[in-house]
């Protein structure tokens, strides 16, 4: 089954990864790192562009993403640069969807 | 003179504001906060909405504005909110300019 098949409906989801679930799909990703932020697991990776327009163009990209999928990420846009960080706020931590819709930005 | 027309183009761009001047103008401006990151002063001011889409839409209007001036802030999307941050990187620091992009920022 591919990972994207396996998205959960925010409805559905109930449990937050732990640490040992994190790190075996942490290990899959592309250079993505797990932070703590305000007592929170998410998953953060930046992205370099030529200028801001390319930026924001990105920024955009994965916010067309997130609405297909109804979850979003914060998106931390300036110049030449686009800061993602993905986490599930119902259940305070990371859930697989994250990791999912991580693999997918990169995929962009 | 109206504060639009006062905007210094970022190759004469050369000191950053002191504290008093600082002052004067955020008493000038909206709920915009000075905030100190990574050692460079800062205009910050949360902007709410009631979903993804229209962060994200306000994220754009911004970023045309930005481009218009040539001057980019730090635009952080979120669900239901964007975090604006107007500084000057050449100056590591504050400059009128900035404080003349976050009035135009309240005004979009």
């Amino acid at each position: 089954m591919a990972l994207h098949e396996r998205f959960t409906p925010c409805s559905q989801v109930s449990e937050a990864m732990d640490s040992d679930q994190i790190a075996d799909q942490l290990a899959l990703l592309n250079d993505w790192e797990l932070i703590h932020h305000h007592g929170i697991a998410r998953l953060q990776k930046h992205f370099r562009f030529n200028d801001f327009a390319q930026a924001l163009a990105f920024t955009n990209r994965v916010g067309t993403l997130a609405e297909q999928y109804n979850h979003h990420p914060e998106l931390t846009t300036s110049w030449g640069e686009v800061r993602i960080r993905w986490w599930t706020q119902k259940i305070r931590g990371l859930h697989l969807n994250d990791f999912i819709l991580a693999d997918k930005t990169d995929r962009l």
